[in-house]
């Protein structure tokens, strides 16, 4: 992409409205302008990172074995007065009558509408299980909507909802769900940690939170030292393989990790290091709350009509972008995760107005999309110091950056954004090198 | 994706709500469910169709120069009050006030808030041409919703927005646009016409309706006869080149074709032919009527300030789905064009209980997948004749039937779902001939 004619308005200044490093570069970096309180618009930076992490999950939920489909965001109140949560859900729902005065809501999350999905086509045992998930905008009209995409109005979440005969295959599918988040959260570069938590207005009885450590995370969590050496990935680990699975599972929760909410001493080891995280998922098991309430029922063997065994597993996306960003930034900008970055690497042209600079950057420009990098071409005639200052604050993982006194010599810089260490390398070089250090980077998916 | 895992809901009988073809398949197909009037949740073998239609759509307004971006659902009212249209959109807008007795709708179409990005950013027209569109749900509160998606209250829309210094580059932006749309539709081997169109709502003085040609159609059209022979498809027309882009663009406009609301006989030739077709796009150049209303102004080459030349281009991805089937299906089921369909290849094994014709199945079904096929495999236990009429039904555009009469002569049936033609094939040649085949099906793009 050639920067001169791409939408990317950064900012210079820090935008007063913004309490936290997210948010500031978010707004910063061009990444989303705000339309009204905790409303976004996605600018196309912002957007690129939104799909790529949308696209890991994606690539997860379908390993489990889950099927995408996708519910309206609006939705009759009919429902969710079958369930006696219509009333429930209190001032965060957000409510409108259409023309017709009927009852309408945004939905907040979709238990009502997929167990109706599920009443209305399965009637057997037979065709359990199933998992369905979809990746949809909701709504949850907070009182006080703050720190941009962490705590929005209108925000892409991912919710699977799962449906078993038993409790004990209800499980199976919960461990399933657990495992794919936390490949997916390794997959876009991230440690997250699988805590015990409250159930809250899902209701059930077996739930965990995924947190993703942070200074400035929301939460005050207490984990067990020994997570940090423990490799959370789940990588040699294989859904259709019931056996280990089960032992992964119990192996991840065995390792103390509690939110301030559930931490009560109990349990708690010695090593025991007290910091903040940033909730980026959240699985519940609930087993037959809604499946009764809105007689979900399936012919079990014996030929008797039973309600199902539910979970439901979301994923906040939109809040990922800005919490990758907490864990992953300086003070001059992003540093993104090479797998999660809205381009692998910027090309800096800092002298557009010499004929044999811009002639290498052409050059090089193509030669890094034809080896499949994505590139963003700074081909702007501004001063260096400005495109410095973007490329830090956009944060790519590499950026390339190419000056007439450099090509005299036959070479060019290399930054990786990371570390900020900087190397010059010979322009003949540089695409060999780029393309296998960003494969090395993006290794293991 | 095996069929005794997916969650695919065929129904026998036909809904008797659904007064279309493409509504009743749709239905009958499991690719949507109802869920309110004109709500519909994408049940997984839809979601797979609106994707690549939407995949579509995307990659040609990419080739174009345009950005992708999203905007929120929900937006404030204010930004519709300074251009007047929120008490002129009248019922059909969504209203609702949130927690804090604030008016916000659910956006119908996007004109405000895209102008609102543009003029927090841009001020000068060093930074124009600019053209940003995004994929989103709208919702506009019909009062009688019907046909399915194809007259929906929620549907999925990708609508783009333009900004240029002068008229003159507005136009060559809607030109852009208009070859756009029309490579996209070749793409998804679909013929559709472009008629000059009334305004509407949206304003403006040049404008463009894309019809697909269908007895079904909501619309009566006239057309010269010559539009049947004339290749619309822009393949060798290229964007950056203004002189051809013009060219083709007058091309394209001189052959006549009107709507019942723009025909007048004023031009109409000899060879003209009365049909009905269904409205798939629709775009406007309206200068600067919402630029002005919302001060959304750049500085020209003189340091004067003036109000940016705006047009916008919608295409209903959502009811391209029911479009599509409407033009492509018979009494049976839907017959996709290939690079639409849900699946590429429906793979039946005639007798699960056969462990030979399973073995064959499994070996093929292998074997396909890494030829880089999607392939949709029929391992139910459910009768022949169930999987004969479901996989006519949903219209994937292979059928490789294996039983095992056929296996003993090491033969497979493959039927070209377009045509109905079958024929015996060899075990050993099947995967070389239907790589080939679908291969020169997808071709062009």
């Amino acid at each position: 992409m050639r920067l001169s004619q791409y939408f990317l308005p950064t900012l210079k200044d820090n935008p007063k409205e913004a309490e936290i490093s997210s948010h500031r570069f978010m707004l910063r970096a061009g990444m989303i302008k705000q339309q009204s309180a905790g409303i976004y618009t996605w600018l196309p930076l912002g957007l690129r990172v939104l799909k790529k992490i949308e696209n890991i999950v994606r690539y997860h939920q379908d390993e489990a074995g889950a099927h995408e489909c996708l519910m309206p965001t609006i939705q009759s109140a009919d429902l969710w007065k079958e369930t006696g949560r219509y009333e429930a859900y209190g001032e965060e729902m957000l409510r409108m009558t259409d023309r017709h005065d009927r009852e309408m809501l945004y939905g907040p999350t979709n238990e009502e509408v997929i167990t109706d999905v599920f009443r209305s086509y399965i009637k057997s045992y037979k065709d359990l299980p199933q998992n369905l998930y979809h990746i949809q905008w909701k709504f949850r009209d907070e009182i006080r909507p703050r720190f941009g995409v962490m705590r929005g109005r209108e925000f892409l979440m991912k919710d699977a909802y799962s449906f078993d005969l038993t409790k004990e295959n209800a499980v199976y599918s919960y461990q399933k769900m657990f495992l794919s988040y936390l490949k997916a959260y390794t997959h876009m570069g991230l440690k997250v940690i699988p805590m015990k938590a409250d159930t809250g207005p899902i209701g059930g009885d077996l739930s965990h939170e995924f947190i993703l450590l942070s200074d400035t995370g929301e939460s005050e969590v207490y984990v067990d030292e020994k997570w940090m050496e423990t490799d959370v990935s789940g990588k040699d680990v294989f859904y259709e393989n019931r056996e280990q699975l089960d032992k992964y599972f119990k192996e991840m929760t065995s390792i103390y990790a509690a939110t301030d909410e559930t931490h009560d001493g109990v349990g708690a080891p010695a090593n025991l290091i007290k910091t903040r995280g940033i909730e980026v998922g959240h699985i519940f098991y609930f087993g037959t709350k809604y499946s009764e309430a809105l007689k979900a029922t399936v012919q079990n063997k014996e030929g008797k009509m039973v309600p199902v065994e539910m979970g439901s597993y979301g994923i906040g996306v939109s809040r990922l972008v800005g919490a990758i960003i907490e864990a992953n930034h300086d003070e001059v900008g992003i540093k993104w995760p090479a797998k999660v970055a809205p381009f692998d690497v910027g090309l800096l042209n800092l002298k557009v107005s010499d004929q044999e600079t811009s002639t290498a950057c052409e050059g090089l420009y193509g030669k890094l999309k034809a080896a499949g990098l994505d590139v963003l071409y700074d081909d702007r005639d501004v001063n260096a110091g400005s495109k410095f200052a973007d490329m830090d604050l956009i944060g790519l993982p590499w950026q390339v950056i190419v000056g007439p006194k450099g090509l005299k010599n036959g070479v060019v810089e290399l930054k990786k954004r990371s570390t900020s260490e900087r190397n010059e390398i010979s322009l003949d070089s540089l695409v060999t090198t780029l393309t296998t250090d960003i494969k090395d980077l993006k290794r293991g998916f």
